[in-house]
Formats: structure tokens, C-alpha cells, sequence
């Protein structure tokens, strides 16, 4: 691997570039973003220089798309012309299925291998940049494992400190409607009902609503695309969130011991590697 | 204010003791608990010796009430015969206005001042206290802010670096039932949901999951008294944050910019002092 496209500079992207250059990857990273995301990667020392599409794929072995979903869609729908026949595509995208059946359709010259690193803070862009951003979180994989580049790339992964999953796009989706998405609308409903309802309570915040609150700075540009390529799975885990509201009036008790269960068993580190 | 008396040396009776401690009170700290709690408190330096309620109740200027809700209540009812008539009365209880009317009913002899500390972690215990536990926290207190104790409990608390707020116990327990309690609900909620539906989401938790269900890990030991004291006005924000959850496919887009607003707002340091 010895040239590295990184298509859409934003936090992401420029965390995997400088997660790549911490690991000691001496190839070339090329940007493919808007000129002032290139200004923030290059300052990061996260890219080497920015780059046109075409040009980025033309010489790529591996092409790391991490734009909005949709943004991800339409630079699948243009890339074949442009990729390698010995590069992989690989992506960064939250929602896998809608991701996958677009590569499927629209790549026919390379390989396709879907990824989610599951990192991120509130702040965006290239300026937040973190080369540890994916130390010790989950990276999902589902495609092309065995491609050579696909290789190289899960043992720059594994050199991250990220945990490899390798999940369906499907059963991906299923889970990250429950265990990421639900909890960000949770948290969105959370803050904008007190918002709304209760104002002054932001003068007696403790770090419990602190907490439920900080997804809740997450911004729609990215959201929009998540809710909307998830939309049935998310709608069953929301319909089952509001049920279990409803009833826990009736049985606090129960709910808080179930509660703690799960979120101390989230707290324990991972069994397998 | 020469002698302060701790009943329920648990994490903020003894963080309580540890910030008197830190902030250079040099008078004797006796606290009221089980032996075990003594022991941790004793090692952690947040009390000098352990003694009964009658003993430390009869020679504390400040008898510092920290158990749960209910235990406030019990103490308040058998501390009338046992305490000094210059002597102030405070709590910690996370609501306030069962436990005001309970001091009103039994303190005839000497001043009550209601207090809440909005500070807690997930840890309990004396062993988990933490003198800097109060710095940057709201601390609301109601009651009789001028008696000479008072007065004096106002500038450590000033000196602990939290900020003093005054409110009427009604104010208060309707603000926190949205500022804290509701927050508290739909983390346990959450973490019970997504425990019984998608357990294998866990594999998948990233940061978001995190922190929507580190609340969740709260005891139902504590919030069983908070809930059951602050019903009405946690009823009345649970019902409008089903609702909100209801309507917000209709609006992702407008409940993401109000969120997000609340959620920034949250972060801007305090305005007032």
C-alpha cells in the first residue's frame, strides 16, 4: 500500500490519516476535499496534499471514503472509471446496507470493503483531527475481507487499536439502530423537550444531563443521512424505547436493576479480540 | 463552627467532609454511619472519629444530613430532643420539598437550611469521596440562608468552588425533575431496552452508548426515594418526553437544531456567580 485517497477531510477522514502516520505509514496521503478542509488536514500533517477525484483513484491502491452517507453514494456512483483495477474502496460510512448495495451496483473494476469505525466526538472537521480517535472502539468490516489491500488495511486497523468486527450490512444497521442511533435520538428528544419545556433547569445541570445531553450537539448534516438510510430499524428500536417509558412507572425497580446490568456489562472490557 | 456531624458518610457525606477538610476547616468532623462506612471515611481523612446520632447531634454547630431521602426524613424526625438550639440542620437530599415539610414538622428547637450538591458520580461509598467533588456544581439550598451557621456553611461552600443557588423547594424539585430526573429515567430506560432487544449491540457501543448509560448504573436504592418524592413533576416530563419521542420522525431536522442549541447552551459558563 503505497498511496492512500482519503475522499471527504472531515474529522474522520483526517483522524484516519493521522492514525495512519502515528502507526508509521510512509506512502502518500492524498485529500480529496474542499479547499479548506485540505488547509486544516495538511496543517494536521494529516494529508500529504489535495488532490482532484480522478486523480486521487488514479493512483490509489486504497480509497477511504468518509463523507456523509450520501456524499459516500454519489462518489461510488462515479469512481469506477477513475479507480485502479488493483485498488480497494473502503468507506466510513454509518449505515452499511444502502452503502454496500450502491458499491455493489456501481463498482464493477474494484474491490469494495465497508467499514465503520465506530469513533467520534461533538467537534467536526479536519481541526479536530485525532490519530488515537480509534483506539480501543470497534471498527465493523463486511465485504471484500481477503482482497490484498483489504489485508493491509485490517492490519493498520488492528495497529489503530481498534477492535475488527466483521458483521453483515444488515445485522450492522440492526445493532447500530439500537446501540448508536437510538441513543443519539434519545439524547436530541432529551435536550430539546427540557430545552423547550424547562429552561431554567440548565442552572441546576449536574453531570447527568451533561452526559445525556452531549450527543444531542451531533449535527443533522450528518444525521439526516444516518436516520433516513435506517429509518425501519431505528423506528422499531424508538416504538420499543417509548413502550418501555411508558411502562416504567410502573416498575422502577425492575428497569433500574436491568439498566444497570446492561450498562455495567458495557463497561467490562471485550472477552475476544 | 467548631464541630460538624456527617449522617450518612457515604460519597457526598464524606466528599462533604474531605472539601471541609481541603478548604482548611480545622474543627472535628464526627460522623454518623455504619461501621464500614466509618472505616472508609476514617482512611480516606473525611472524618476524625465515628459516634452516635445522640452524641454528634449534641455537640455539632452543623449536623450535615446526607443519607437518602426517607433516612433524611427518619433523622429529621428523632434529631429535635438532641441538638443544640444555635445549631443548623442542612441535607443533601435531591429533593427538597418533602424533606423541607419534614423539618418543619420536627425541627422546633434549632434552623433547618435544605440543601442539594448537584454532584455525584456512579461510584458510592466513602471510599469513592472526592474533596473536589462540589467544584464548578450548582448547589441549591432553601431555608433559612441568614442564621449564623448558615452564613458560615455558605462561605465553604463558596470555598468548595461550587456555586450557591437559592430556590424554593416546589422551584427546585421541578427543575431537577426535568434537569436531573428525567435524565435519569431515560438512561435506565435505555440501557433496559436495548440490554433486553439488542444485547449484542454492546459490541458495537461506541462513545454515544456510553454515555447515554453511564446514569443507568445509578442504584435504584438512591432514585427510589427521588422518584417517589418528585412523582407529580416527573410524571409530567416523562409524559412530554414519550410525546417529543412520538413526534420527532416528523421533525428531525427542527428537534436536532433545538437540541442542539439547549445542549451548547448547557456548556457556556454560568452568567452569575
Amino acid at each position: 500500500m503505497r498511496t492512500v485517497a482519503i475522499a471527504g477531510v472531515g474529522l474522520i477522514g483526517a483522524s484516519f490519516g493521522l492514525a495512519l502516520r502515528n502507526a508509521g505509514f510512509q506512502g502518500t496521503i492524498l485529500g480529496v476535499s474542499s479547499q479548506r478542509s485540505i488547509d486544516q488536514a495538511l496543517e494536521r500533517g494529516a494529508v500529504d496534499r489535495g488532490a482532484s477525484l480522478e486523480e486521487a483513484a488514479g493512483t490509489a491502491d486504497l480509497i477511504f471514503l468518509s463523507q456523509p452517507i450520501y456524499g459516500i453514494v454519489e462518489t461510488l456512483g462515479k469512481l469506477d472509471p477513475m479507480v485502479r483495477r488493483d485498488a480497494l474502496v473502503t468507506d466510513a460510512g454509518s449505515t452499511k446496507t444502502v452503502i454496500a448495495e450502491a458499491a455493489r451496483r456501481s463498482l464493477t473494476r474494484c474491490a469494495f470493503l465497508g467499514g465503520h469505525p465506530m469513533a467520534g466526538k461533538e467537534l467536526r472537521g479536519a481541526a479536530a483531527a485525532d490519530g488515537e480517535l480509534f483506539r480501543g472502539r470497534p471498527w465493523i468490516l463486511t465485504g471484500e475481507l481477503d482482497h490484498p489491500v483489504a489485508r493491509v488495511l485490517r492490519q493498520w486497523i488492528g495497529l489503530f487499536g481498534a477492535r475488527e468486527i466483521i458483521l453483515d450490512p444488515e445485522t450492522h444497521d440492526r445493532l447500530v439502530a439500537w446501540g448508536s442511533h437510538l441513543p443519539q435520538v434519545a439524547s436530541t428528544a432529551l435536550a430539546a423537550v427540557v430545552g423547550d419545556q424547562s429552561p431554567g433547569s440548565a442552572q441546576v445541570a449536574g453531570p447527568g444531563l451533561m452526559d445525556m445531553t452531549r450527543l444531542a450537539m451531533s449535527s443533522f448534516d450528518l444525521w439526516g443521512d444516518i436516520l433516513d438510510t435506517n429509518s425501519v430499524a431505528v423506528g422499531e428500536a424508538l416504538d420499543a424505547y417509548i413502550a418501555r417509558l411508558q411502562a416504567i412507572r410502573a416498575d422502577f425497580s425492575g428497569q433500574f436493576a436491568k439498566g444497570a446490568d446492561f450498562a455495567k456489562g458495557l463497561r467490562k472490557p471485550p472477552t475476544s479480540a
